[in-house]
């Protein structure tokens, strides 16, 4: 028998993930392999690896195939600090103009069309971009943006622009939490290797409760590596988290059906969960 | 400041070093990249890592811009258990005869020819072969076999052929350890960026004395996920090491020296050593 085939997100966002995954030992018992999440959707549904935290959204439009872990995922209940519509004008005022989309994104750039269809009651065109804040809002009149350059704008809001984290406004408008991303497992393989997948699924469980339990250590070691001070990665970890109890389960369900209504989804799959 | 970009051999040989690293939490603080050694040496060398453990012979082929590791090397004194040269005839005896060399392999390649031409002075045509015995053995009188395949002749010596360990023949032949490859950093990364390398080189030192003081626990685990039992993990771990004190290096200065005198390298190179 091989070791199970993991996928990692290699964004800032999973550093705690991977903190309690290292102080656990985990990568002993994994072949962990890190890129972004539309390439791990990718190579999970080629084959190339066994499980992966993969965008929400392309685990609907793929679920046949697919079973969830159950314990984990991304997601936040309200703030998220990370996805962030910045604008010229008030959302609801977008109608007849552009959004730019940052083409870094699946999930959030479905969530982003959601909200303005369906919160503002706004139509405007969209295009897809490169993540630039100032290159996208030479050629649209708002921008969506995640990760990095996401964060850098919330942490210092550029004047006279409108600024949505989506996470809150997600929130606010359904009473429900958001979910980013789901850790998939290929069916046949959790068919075939079921004990390999309860072994990760536990060895995640285990890291995800060492990194609750050391996000200050985690920040402050965040912060010796990457670009923001400690006391903001502290603030970003408890707003983007790991969770994926039923309210966060109810949340996922919804955003698909919300995806599914303004035709960014051609079903909603039911949700399948591994071992329930 | 980025985290260093490391380099792993994703061999069976290199594992005792990979579990000292997760046992030291060392993959917090390096990039770590696993692929296989000539894969790591072109990296290296195009700038995609900054440190990489890499065939001592590719070392010595592009040593003008590189530099050493102190503490680490992949060595043998004497057996090595995974460098075998298999024969239909005595290994004095291949003179006219044809031999097949894996083309999974750079320094056992340039040992294998410097061996059967200085110390058993034949001199075969040569064939590269991917590593397959039964079919290198229908083409060719005798196979160069490394790794795995090496393991796996070593333990279960087919009948009627002669078996070489090249590790056990080189240190007879020339009262030397043999290195097999070595912890090489570029030089411009070296220069700017001292302390991290200064980091990195501490850090596998540590993960070494890790490693040599729990070789009966990696031996379990690499039975577990392996398909070889314990106790010769146990073995192998022995005779394969990563030394590379005084004797070791002189071991290494006399295989280029050898290697360049049957025309398989073009000059010997001094051997710079960071830090030294």
């Amino acid at each position: 028998m091989a070791r199970p085939k993991l996928g990692h997100i290699q964004f800032i966002n999973c550093l705690p993930l991977y903190y309690g995954m290292v102080k656990n030992d985990v990568l002993l018992d994994v072949d962990l392999v890190r890129a972004n999440p539309a390439d791990l959707a990718r190579e999970l549904l080629d084959g190339t690896l066994d499980m992966a935290p993969i965008p929400a959204i392309e685990y609907a439009r793929h679920a046949d195939g697919l079973v969830l872990l159950p314990d984990i995922a991304i997601s936040s209940n309200g703030e998220v600090q990370s996805i962030l519509l910045i604008s010229k004008v008030p959302a609801e005022k977008l109608t007849g103009r552009t959004v730019a989309l940052t083409n870094t994104s699946r999930t959030s750039q479905v969530l982003a069309r959601v909200l303005i269809d369906k919160r503002w009651s706004a139509t405007p065109e969209y295009v897809e971009m490169p993540p630039d804040l100032p290159a996208m809002l030479r050629d649209a009149d708002a921008a969506l943006l995640i990760g990095d350059e996401a964060l850098r704008a919330y942490w210092d809001q550029p004047e006279g622009l409108y600024a949505y984290d989506l996470g809150t406004v997600w929130t606010a408008w359904t009473g429900l939490p958001m979910v980013y991303a789901v850790w998939a497992v290929r069916r046949d393989y959790a068919l075939t290797q079921p004990a390999a997948v309860q072994a990760v699924s536990e060895a995640l469980s285990g890291s995800l409760a060492y990194c609750r339990a050391h996000l200050d250590d985690i920040s402050d070691y965040a912060a010796r590596w990457e670009q923001f001070p400690a006391e903001k990665f502290r603030s970003y970890f408890d707003a983007l988290h790991f969770r994926f109890q039923p309210r966060y389960r109810e949340g996922l369900a919804r955003y698909l059906a919300e995806a599914a209504a303004i035709g960014q989804l051609e079903r909603v799959p039911a949700i399948e969960v591994f071992g329930e």
